[in-house]
C-alpha cells in the first residue's frame, strides 16, 4: 500500500480500526504513512499513549465529557476530528478555546455512503464559517468517504460510485475556496477502491485499513487487470471437534471466533470443504471432495469481514514458515466509546 | 428460570457461555441450579478460578494439550465433558486414569441439531463400552441438545422438533440401560424450549443460557398461551452522534458492539425508529414518526443475539432504576480455547 499511494500529492494515512494494533500501526509509519486514523476517541487514545504522534479520528465526536476527553489527547498528539453538525463544532471550539489547544477539523460530506456527513456543496460553507470564531481549530480539509462503493462488485460500478464522489468533493471544495476558504487535504478511500480515489485528481490523503489482512468479502471483487490483489494474511486457526456425522466435520470455531456479518469465512486452501453454518462456538463444514478430515486437525479459516473479527481477538499471533515469530497486542479490541 | 425448572426429577444447570460472568453464575447457584454449563475449556478454567465448584463443558474437547488442561481441572472442580468419538474417549480415559482423577463423560448423541455427537441409538453403546477401561471415568448421561430446534417460530414446529430429540434420547437410554449401564442424566435444552424438554419424561437436566439477557430473535418465537416471555434485560446503550441526513440519525454502535448473526438490533421501546444498516462503528436509523432525535440523545439497543454480543464487552454495567448499581467482570470474553 506505501508503493501504490506514492504518488504526487498523495499521502498515506491507514486505518487503525482495522488492526488496533500500534506495533502494526507503527510499521505503516516507518513506511511512510502520516499518521493514522481511528474510528473511536478510545482507540485514538490508546494508540497516542503507545507513541503515534499524528491521528485523525474519521468521526463525529458529541457531548461534553468525550469532547473533554479530546481537548485533553490533543495537547498530546497531533489530532483530528470530523464534524458534521454545527452545536457540535461550537461545543468542540469552545473547549478547545478554554484550553487554547489546537485541533484539526475536517468537514465529513456525505459523498454516497449515506451515513455522517453534510450534504455536498453549501452546507460545508456554514461550518467553515462558524469555525473561523475558534483560534485554535484548523479547517484541515474535506473528510469525504464512501465505504460502501468498496464492496461494488464490478470494477465500473466503483468506478462509478467513487467518480461521483470525487465530483461531490471537488463541487464542496470549489464553493469553500470561492469563499476565501483553504481547503489542505480532500481524505477517504478504502481498500476497495484506492486507486479511484488516488487517480481522482481530487483526493490527497488515503485511508484505507483492511489491506493488511484482507478478507474473503474482498475476495469477491472483480478486479481491473491492472489492480494487484493483496493477499490475504488474517486467519483463524481452528481444529477439527467433530467427525461423528458422516460427510461433515465440526470445528471449533463458530460466530464468537470470526465475524459472519460479510458471510461465512472460507476454509483457507480448500476448496472441498464448505463452511457451512456458524453458531456460537461450532461451525459445521461439509467436506465435498474425497479428502476426509481427522479429529483435531488445524484448518485456517478465511474471514467473511477482518475488522470485526480481529476486534474478538486480544493477540495477533503473527507466523512465517510455520513459526510463531511474535505476538502483538491488539491493543484497542473492545474501545467502543 | 429456576422457579419455571423447580420440577420433580428436573435440575437447572444453566449455561454460562450466554454470560461469561462470574457473578451472575455465582447467583444462578444461589438460586438452586446444580451447577454451570461451559462450552470452553478456557470458560471452564475462569469460571472455576472463580469459584464454581461444578462445570459441564458441553462440548468435545480435542488433542492431549487440551485433555491435559481438563484433567488438571478436574482435580479442582466436579468437571463433566462430552464425548462423541472412540479416539478422543480412549485418550481422555488414559490421562485421566494415569492421574487418578474422575471425570464425568456425557455421550454426545445428535439428536437434530446436525452438529456434533453420535447417530441415535447403538453408537452410544460402542463408547459405553470403552467407557468401561478406564475405572476413573464415569458414564453420567447422555447430552442431547437440539439447538436449532429453539428458533423454529411456531410452538408446534418447536413441540415436533422436541418430541423428536426425546424420542432419540429415550431410545438411546433404552439401548443403553438393556446393555447394563445406568444412564443417571439426560440433559439438553435451552431458552426457547426448555418448556418442551422439563416437560418429555425423558430430560433430568436443563441448561438454558439467554434467558438471563434474552434478545431480539427470541422476541420472534410465538409463544403458547402459558408461556411467560423472559424480560429483556441486555442492552446496548449508543448515541446519536449524526442527524445531518434528514429522517434519519446515526448511532455509535456497529457491528464491533452489537453481533448481527441473527438480525440487526431493535431500539428498545422506539418503534417509530428502524435500525436499518450497521457498519463496524455505526448504525443508521431510519426514523418513522414525529419524533426527532437530538445529538449525543443516548437509545438503548436490543442485541439481534445476546450470547456473541455479550462476548463483545469486557464489563457488564447494571443498572436498576436509571442508577448504576454494579460493575460485573465478563470475565470469561473471549475464552475461546
Amino acid at each position: 500500500m506505501a508503493d501504490a499511494s506514492a504518488r504526487p500529492g498523495i499521502r498515506l494515512r491507514p486505518h487503525a480500526k482495522s488492526h488496533k494494533c500500534p506495533e502494526i500501526a507503527r510499521r505503516q509509519l516507518a513506511l511512510g504513512a502520516v499518521g493514522i486514523c481511528c474510528q473511536k476517541l478510545g482507540e485514538a487514545e490508546v494508540f497516542a499513549q503507545a507513541g503515534i504522534a499524528d491521528i485523525l479520528i474519521t468521526n463525529e465526536i458529541i457531548g461534553r465529557k468525550k469532547l473533554q476527553r479530546l481537548v485533553d489527547l490533543a495537547q498530546k498528539v497531533h489530532l483530528g476530528v470530523l464534524v458534521d453538525a454545527l452545536s457540535n463544532l461550537n461545543e468542540l471550539g469552545a473547549l478547545a478555546s478554554d484550553t487554547g489547544v489546537a485541533v484539526d477539523v475536517y468537514i465529513e460530506v456525505d459523498v454516497g455512503a449515506g451515513r455522517c456527513g453534510v450534504a455536498p456543496g453549501h452546507p460545508a460553507r456554514v461550518l467553515a464559517e462558524a469555525l473561523r470564531s475558534y483560534p485554535t481549530l484548523r479547517l484541515a480539509g474535506l473528510h469525504c468517504y464512501h465505504g460502501t462503493a468498496q464492496h461494488l462488485r464490478r470494477p465500473d460500478e466503483r468506478e462509478q460510485a467513487i467518480r461521483h464522489a470525487a465530483g461531490a468533493a471537488r463541487e464542496t471544495r470549489s464553493i469553500l475556496e470561492a469563499a476565501g476558504f483553504e481547503v489542505p487535504v480532500i481524505t477517504g478511500a478504502g481498500t476497495g477502491s484506492f486507486m479511484l480515489e488516488r487517480d481522482s485528481g481530487v483526493f490527497s490523503e488515503l485511508q484505507p485499513g483492511s489491506y493488511v489482512f484482507m478478507d474473503r468479502d474482498y475476495a469477491f471483487n472483480e478486479l481491473d487487470p491492472g489492480e494487484e490483489p493483496f493477499e490475504q494474511s488474517l486467519f483463524v486457526e481452528t481444529a477439527v471437534m467433530s467427525t461423528a456425522r458422516s460427510g461433515y466435520a465440526v470445528v471449533d470455531a463458530g460466530l464468537k471466533a470470526s465475524s459472519i456479518d460479510s458471510g461465512l469465512p472460507s476454509v483457507w486452501q480448500r476448496d472441498d470443504l464448505v463452511y457451512q453454518k456458524a453458531s456460537d462456538e461450532h461451525g459445521v463444514l461439509e467436506i465435498r471432495g474425497d479428502r476426509s478430515l481427522s479429529l483435531g486437525q488445524h484448518l485456517r479459516l478465511v474471514p467473511g469481514h477482518c475488522d470485526p473479527t480481529v476486534n474478538l481477538y486480544d493477540w495477533l499471533v503473527c507466523v512465517r514458515d510455520e513459526h510463531v515469530e511474535a505476538l502483538w497486542p491488539i491493543a484497542a479490541r473492545g474501545a467502543l466509546l
